[in-house]
């Protein structure tokens, strides 16, 4: 039994992974200040159906499992809070979903940039701070992206590179430039725990994660309201669960420009066995370990015409449809990214089936008279 | 004429930059929030001569040259101020000097660490929002640091490098490591910056510029009060300057560790050359140009020796002392970074010599009665 802090419990992964922890014998406690709840709201981008609020989650989870998920509702951001969550609670590993973790809500304008930035660096600081004053051995799993390496005409490696220049060596973090300020606040926190790492010796593991989808985990499926936010919105939607509502909702599935775009998926089943094998193998003193979080690449295009397959499969008229790209990015690229620090470690992928992809697509018809076509387009143009 | 808004137009170099343009004949508006002053007065680090406020030198400037710096006074981390100086000043240039710039203090404790990380990204950040709505084709020429390379074991780059990996090339930012906090948040400064370039084709210069040391420029020597702050504590003081109070004082040079830390130096004119040149060429639209700013580079060792050699000239008894270094770094090391493209913009160095040395320990000693041995060491620790 390990103490396991979840920061930022209350979102689409923080929330699946407190009830995974929990079901796993683990001491849980999970920290949200509902930062992304309130953007939601204030964005029109609500979730297609309601969840209820961390306490009340946590209490049913309880009830229906017997496991336990404490809670606490706080801003990480705020030092007096953190701090003494952490002394409190004293956590042997903490895993930091606490983020902004919406590109176009960061491109959006000023406000939500500055917010976006502010909070994801000045919740990492504090995190980094906190571990080395009141738990300095605790080991920190931190979401980074596959978006913190962007597109380069080189293969991804997994964090690290060496490089051989004019007959000398030496070994770097993989180049990163990301293509969102999203993006961009996750190289800035990658920057900045490899710093402290040196200077403190930290145990740190960056977890590079690409898009997830998927609606439910084994522990969350069975009832209604332990699902997970599903978010299908411009800003909130990643392209795989706005697919699938698209294609639900007779809307059509909206590819932006010419939709090669690619990059390395997960279901969210996924996230939950990776992030469980990291915090079960803790990284080592003074080691900044990082995996690339992913189970298969897929450009836009091969997205869009899967969850066409898999809707006509079912009887749903799936139309696909090029729309002007308001993102600025490489619609055709290479794209090689290694992943098999997660596979050493035992990660068994949970691939993606058209019987797995027609099982969301029914479960998601349930909720289709409260699907709101008004928010698959909203107009966040990146320039 | 060039309309040129110069943040951080209090500081070291920010002053005598200011002073400079207006004598070019520029239009120049000089804005801080004297963060800096007050960090010294709160450190006991206040500079070996009082220096007057910013207002003061300005009128003074003008009543000895005739030229003029419009001087504002208010936090570039506040939107509702930097927003209304841009609108009203529209600048077609903006030099970034408007960042806490000592390492030591970012990492004394949890209150420093933390002012270093959001005053500076903050300030970075809302002068790139600025700069895009206001005035987008404004040039931005920004202080970045050598330190941000870190000591790499190949040799260092200017700004940038061709990667050919496994068959396949791409070009990347230079990989940057800090020893420092302040120094990492220049790493995220240039994060940021080339983000946003990419995103709004942003025109921006960023000097890579190596540790300075000087006590004057063209402008500012011949007035005791347009003189830039020369700080020699262990806090604000960079080595050269520290060595050379040292040195008057009759106080050993307090070389850290085994003194084979090697960077690449610049005299305070060299400065005003440099970022000179930068604002008469400036970038292109979509341009992050990166120049590696430093004239000679000399280890630890090799500066206590030049000035050791050039005390004892004067006839000052200077003796050279290891004490423990209280930074995590490498005291032998690879280094041998590039330089050229200043030089090819027609940059002309000033060069160390021992009468420059000399001018200047004579210059230090009219001020020896007011050196408070005290500050050399101050015990912030790195770890």
């Amino acid at each position: 039994m390990t103490r396991i802090l979840v920061l930022g419990g209350d979102g689409y992964l923080g929330w699946p992974m407190s009830a995974r922890l929990s079901a796993g014998g683990h001491d849980v406690l999970a920290v949200d200040n509902y930062l992304r709840r309130r953007i939601c709201r204030e964005t029109d981008s609500e979730p297609l159906f309601e969840v209820p609020n961390l306490l009340r989650r946590a209490r049913r989870w309880q009830e229906v499992s017997g496991h336990r998920v404490e809670v606490r509702i706080g801003d990480l951001d705020d030092w007096a809070f953190i701090s003494e969550v952490f002394q409190s609670f004293r956590p042997e590993a903490v895993i930091h979903f606490a983020e902004q973790p919406a590109a176009p809500y960061s491109m959006m304008d000023y406000g939500a940039a500055r917010l976006t930035l502010m909070n994801n660096l000045g919740v990492t600081f504090n995190l980094i701070q906190a571990v080395h004053r009141f738990c300095p051995d605790c080991h920190i799993v931190k979401l980074g992206t596959m978006g913190e390496y962007g597109t380069p005409n080189i293969d991804i490696e997994e964090g690290w590179i060496d490089i051989e220049h004019k007959g000398r060596r030496d070994r770097f973090l993989y180049p990163r430039q990301a293509g969102s300020l999203y993006h961009t606040t996750k190289v800035m926190d990658t920057d900045l725990l490899w710093f402290y790492v040196r200077m403190w010796g930290l145990r740190v593991t960056d977890l590079m994660q690409g898009p997830v989808y998927g609606l439910a985990t084994e522990e969350t499926e069975a009832d209604e309201a332990l699902l997970p936010f599903l978010n299908y919105d411009e800003i909130f939607g990643t392209v795989f669960n706005r697919f699938m509502v698209q294609a639900v909702a007779g809307y059509p599935l909206t590819v932006y420009g010419k939709g090669g775009q690619t990059r390395g998926y997960l279901n969210i089943r996924d996230t939950m066995a990776c992030v469980g094998l990291a915090v079960e193998t803790p990284a080592s003193k003074g080691e900044l370990r990082i995996f690339n979080q992913f189970v298969e690449t897929f450009s836009v295009n091969d997205i869009a015409e899967r969850v066409a397959r898999a809707g006509k499969a079912l009887g749903l008229a799936v139309e696909i449809r090029s729309v002007d790209n308001p993102r600025l990015e490489k619609e055709e690229h290479y794209y090689n990214p290694a992943h098999v620090g997660l596979k050493d470690l035992g990660f068994e992928p949970y691939t993606l089936t058209d019987q797995r992809l027609g099982a969301m697509l029914e479960r998601i018809t349930r909720y289709k008279d409260r699907i709101r076509p008004e928010l698959f387009l909203r107009g966040v143009k990146w320039n």
